[in-house]
Parts: C-alpha cells; structure tokens; sequence
C-alpha cells in the first residue's frame, strides 16, 4: 500500500501529516547539528531548546498560570495512576469518579496508597454517561477528586467539570488540546501524548506548584513531579524524540489557530459523523448525547458478523483501525485533532454505501 | 553543517547510519501500512511483531535463558532504582557497590524502601577502580547486590561479576550489547536504550522469572516486572518508536556478527585510543588498567582552559560532544557500539594535531 490511509486508531494515533514530512526530512540531520535528533545529546543546547519551546507552548496554547509547572514524563497516563497518589495523598483519601476502564483503573490504583473512595459510578448503563457532578458526595478534607475528562473506549467525556473543594485532578490523554479548558480550574492535568501531542512515550503533566511540594516519602524519584519540575524535565534523560515530535505538533496547532480554532474543527467533525449515525438505520452510538465525546466516536450495527465485516471492508478501502475496543465491540473512530475532515468525510461515505450493500 | 559529524555523546549518543537511512525512509509508510511508526496502533499486528523481534533478538544475542523475562518499560535506569527495589527487597535490606554517579543514586533511591547497605565504595579515589568483589562482606540473606557494570562518567567497569549468595542485580545501560556475559550469572540486568541500543525512551530489564512474582505491595502497577511480562510488554501504550528502532540496532548488530564480533571491535577501538593517551606527554587517563571500560573513555589535560579549547575546536573539527561530565571534568569520549573506528581514529588524528599545537 503506497497510499496514506485514515488512520482512526485510538491511540498511537494519526499525525498532522506536515509534521511527519519534517521530522522524516530532517532525520539525518537535525537542524543543522549532523546527527539526528534521535542522537543527539539531552544537554545540547540545540536539543534543550526544543524541551524549552515545547513547555512554552504548552503554557500558551493552554494559557497555563505562572504558578503551575508543565513537565514531560515517561510511562504513559498509567503510571500517573500511581504519581497522583504518590504527590498528592498527604491525609490519606480521595475522590474518584469512575467513567469508564482507564477511570476505574486509575481509583485501583488509588487504592494501593490510601482510602480511594468511589463517588461516582456510570456502569450501570456501560459508561455511556457521566454522573451529575453537581450531587455527588464529595468527600470533606480528601487530598483530590480524580476524573477522566474523556473516555476513549465509551466515547464519554464531561460536558462541565465538578466544583469541590479539594483540588480536581484530571486524565486528559485521549482529549488535551482538541477543547479551551480553564487550567485553574484545576489542580492537576496529566495526559499521555500519543492521541493528540506526539507518538507515544511521553506524558504531560501541569500541576499546581502548591500542590506538589511534599510527595509521600515511598515516591519513586521519578515519579515526583516537583523533581522533574526543578529539573525542567530533564531530571534524567527525557523521551526525547517524543519531547522533539510534541514540539512540532504545538507548533503546527498554534499554526491553525489554537485550540480554539481546531476545537471548532473538532465538533464539526464530530457534528458530521454523529448526525449521520443518528439518522441512519443501520448504525447506532449509545452515549447520551450530552456527554458524547468529540474526539472517540463509538458505533455499532447490532450484529456482531457486520460489524466485523465492516471493519474488514473499511481496511481495504484505506480507513483502518476502525474495530472498537473489546469493552464495548462494534465500531469506534478515533477523530483526534490531526484526523482531516476529508478522513471524516471519507469514512461517512463508506459507511453509507456499506448500509446500502448491508442493511 | 551538511556532513555527518563524529558524536561522541554519553547518551543519547549515535546510532548506526544504516539504521536511521532505513527508519527515515520508512518514516512515511510504515512496513505498507500507509501510516508512520509514529502513529500505528499498539494492538496493530504488524507492530506487535516488532515487539516480538525486539524481544527474540534480545534473547538470541544475549542467549537468554527461558525462565528470564525480557521486557521493555519506560523512564530510565532511573525510575529502574526504584523498581529493583520495588520487586525484590522482600526482607528489607539489600547490599549496594558504589562505583559512580548512578551507582551511588541507585544506593540512595534503595535507601527510600529498606535497609541498602553500601558494601564497597571506590569514592575515596574518585572512582577510578572496582573494588575486589571477592572481599567484600556481603550481606546474609540480603534481597539482592546491586552493581552498575560499566561507570559512563568515570570511565571504569568491571572486569569481573561479583559471586555472591544473593541475586546480583546490574545496572547496565553503558555496556549491554557491547561485551558478552553470562545471563544466568545475574538476577536482574537492566539499561536504558540510549547509549548502545535506541534512542532514549524505552529501557530492557532482563529477570529471572522466580525472582519477580511478589512486588511489594507499595509498588505502582506499571514497575511491577511481573505484570510487563505478563503482558509481553504491551500492559499499556508502550514506547513504540523506540521500540522500533531497537528493534533496527538489534538486527544491525546481529547482522554485524553479534555481540562477539561487535566486542572484538570495541576493544580494538578502545585499545586505539587507550594507547594514544597512555604514550602521549599531554593526555591522561585516571583510571585503573584493569577497570578501564570501552565504552567511555575520559581524559584530561591537566588544564581546565586547555580542556575547554580542546572541546570546542574538536567541535569544529566534526568531532561533537566530547566534553567531561561535570563531576570529572576534562574530555569524555563515548565510543559505543555505533560509533565506527573510523570516528576513533579521526579523534586520535585530531588529539596529535592539538598535541603538537598546544603540547
């Protein structure tokens, strides 16, 4: 296959195809250095600028406050799972909202550490909507009310944040970027990269300095933000060729606009993709339509055979990645910020002449 | 800069030409996917079979045996000084060699969790020798002894592996692949990539399987050893560029004869240069004969403003990265795995021209 497929995986996932073409074209040879950016040492200067730019960007497009720190850390949203209670637990409890796995994944590991309670549950209905935050029994004096602001297997995400009195700590992985949020709003935002940042394999995380001052003593040294926040992400050697595409990826965002800009992109896309699923006859997404997430679209026929079939037949005609996750089954297009609208387009297209052939 | 310069980086350091050639002009079209490494699916089988060589070619070249794991994680040796710990002090008290920078930071972060006692020290030369592991008062029924094999700072290794009851765990992120050992001879061996085998963000742990089934219970899930082998390293989204590229130096070298013949080379790259400084009147190296590693090679000139000028028209020679780590001062030349004899001899080349201009 020569061509460039639509990639609608849920993450890695698809990248603004300019930013590939500059990372290919200068491989060998880094700005001007003689090596690649992949060799090059974390403590050149050349190679530290990018670190510098990227953690700039990040405090511009997401008009980040002075007082928050913005880090780049490895092992993906899952071993923050286990940082946020390692820096944040001083009296022992916390909050979980539970939307969905990685949600429930993260209040397990909550649990290792301290009395992580559960406030809020949606599996009752299979996670296709988010409890009301506004009658949720918060816990008086917990360190933290942890959320997953978008759940990329159901396809949720919060349509309002809750207001509490500990400090709200969010898992924006598979949504930073592609909406304005109000960072103060927050105590923490932590998110893998490898949806709407940079491949895989570095993690952000923006944290309130005052928040982050005294990690539990059984906190790995890595794993202590305010370390990597005194270190300017380069405690040890970063992730660095993932630090480098992030770079370019924020680049090429403040090139379109912003997020505001690709956030109107981003429910148009998702506009176009659920209006036709809603009003065709073969294809139904089960999420309440407040809580639809613009960025994971989850669907299915009903029939397990078709759905297989059509995931088959999307592959040969160049839109891959398209099977749901095996929670849920079905379908699920991933449309992140770097998905064209064409990509949408395209995928509407096939799924109309497959409901014509199969429904 | 058009040309490719000699990077003599401690890490991230230089990776063979073939293999970038070859990453760079799949960077587009990954394998006919029609999509980038960078962006593939984790679950995507033609990726899962990279983790699948990586792994396989690690166990071919290393001749691992069949009851040790292979894994690739993320954050470092670094993070790697709390998961040693994190997996294995189940009585609480565990011995340390301190031979260096990271040895000594490996000693603290297994002070955070137990009893890590410090049973050989070699600070009180500044690191320039490996005390005799036969003489040392090891400890009863210690959890483990932790060495770090090749010192990248101070330029040491050792010559030979302690014996000893306990398992011996070794840090080897300078050295593995350059020279052979005995697997079986360890309990633990780990390496961050970015010195001899992928750009930085994805680091091996090698274990003996009966030895990681019981993490402590503090541990975070993504440290825990055995859930990475469980899960053949792809327990969340792993750092898969990385990965890939290993992946690349892993088949490069096995092309190249393997870790014998690469060993062979080193030490002939490494005897090149030893010799030069060693009969040279302005060149020194502190370390020990016996200890001497052949990976990084420091030396001075016995003046700081000398040093620097060195450094700087190396730089403008082609010849990159060649200043001392700040501990030690001075030069430091990494000559890994990747890095041909011909850049070698153009340092040595270079070192004689200075030599007779500055001498």
């Amino acid at each position: 296959m020569d061509k460039r497929v639509y990639n609608f995986a849920a993450g890695p996932s698809t990248l603004p195809l300019e930013v590939l073409t500059e990372a290919r074209d200068e491989f060998l040879n880094f700005r001007g250095t003689g090596m690649s950016v992949t060799e090059i040492s974390h403590r050149d200067k050349t190679y530290e600028e990018v670190v510098k730019d990227a953690e700039a960007l990040v405090r511009e497009l997401l008009n980040v406050p002075d007082d928050y720190c913005v880090i780049f850390v490895q092992g993906g949203a899952s071993t923050q799972f286990a940082a946020v209670p390692l820096n944040l637990m001083h009296s022992g409890k916390a909050d979980y909202i539970v939307t969905g796995n990685f949600a429930k994944k993260a209040w397990q590991e909550g649990q290792i550490y301290g009395e992580a309670k559960k406030i809020g549950d949606s599996s009752d209905k299979i996670y296709t909507y988010i409890p009301d935050v506004d009658s949720l029994g918060y816990t008086d004096g917990a360190d933290y009310v942890h959320i997953t602001s978008n759940n990329t297997i159901f396809g949720s995400r919060y349509d309002k944040f809750p207001v509490c009195k500990a400090p709200l700590v969010a898992d924006m992985s598979s949504e930073i970027f592609s909406r304005e949020i109000n960072v103060a709003d927050f105590g923490v935002i932590y998110a893998g990269a490898q949806k709407n940042l940079a491949p895989a394999g570095v993690t952000i995380v923006i944290a309130k300095r005052a928040l982050i001052g005294n990690p539990l003593k059984i906190c790995p040294t890595m794993l202590k933000w305010k370390v990597q926040d005194e270190n300017g992400s380069l405690y040890n050697t970063p992730p660095a060729f993932s630090i480098y595409m992030a770079d370019l990826v924020l680049r090429n965002l403040k090139k379109k606009g912003g997020v505001k800009a690709i956030n109107e992109i981003n429910v148009y896309k998702a506009g176009l993709l659920y209006d036709f699923i809603d009003n065709s006859k073969l294809y139904k997404n089960n999420v309440e339509k407040k809580y639809r997430s613009i960025m994971n679209v989850p669907f299915v026929t009903g029939s397990d055979e078709l759905d297989a079939k059509f995931v088959a037949e999307a592959k040969k005609a160049g839109l891959v990645s398209l099977k749901g996750h095996r929670l849920v089954g079905g379908m699920r297009a991933s449309i992140y910020n770097a998905m064209p609208v064409e990509g949408v387009q395209a995928l509407i297209a096939f799924m109309k002449k497959f409901e014509v052939e199969n429904g």
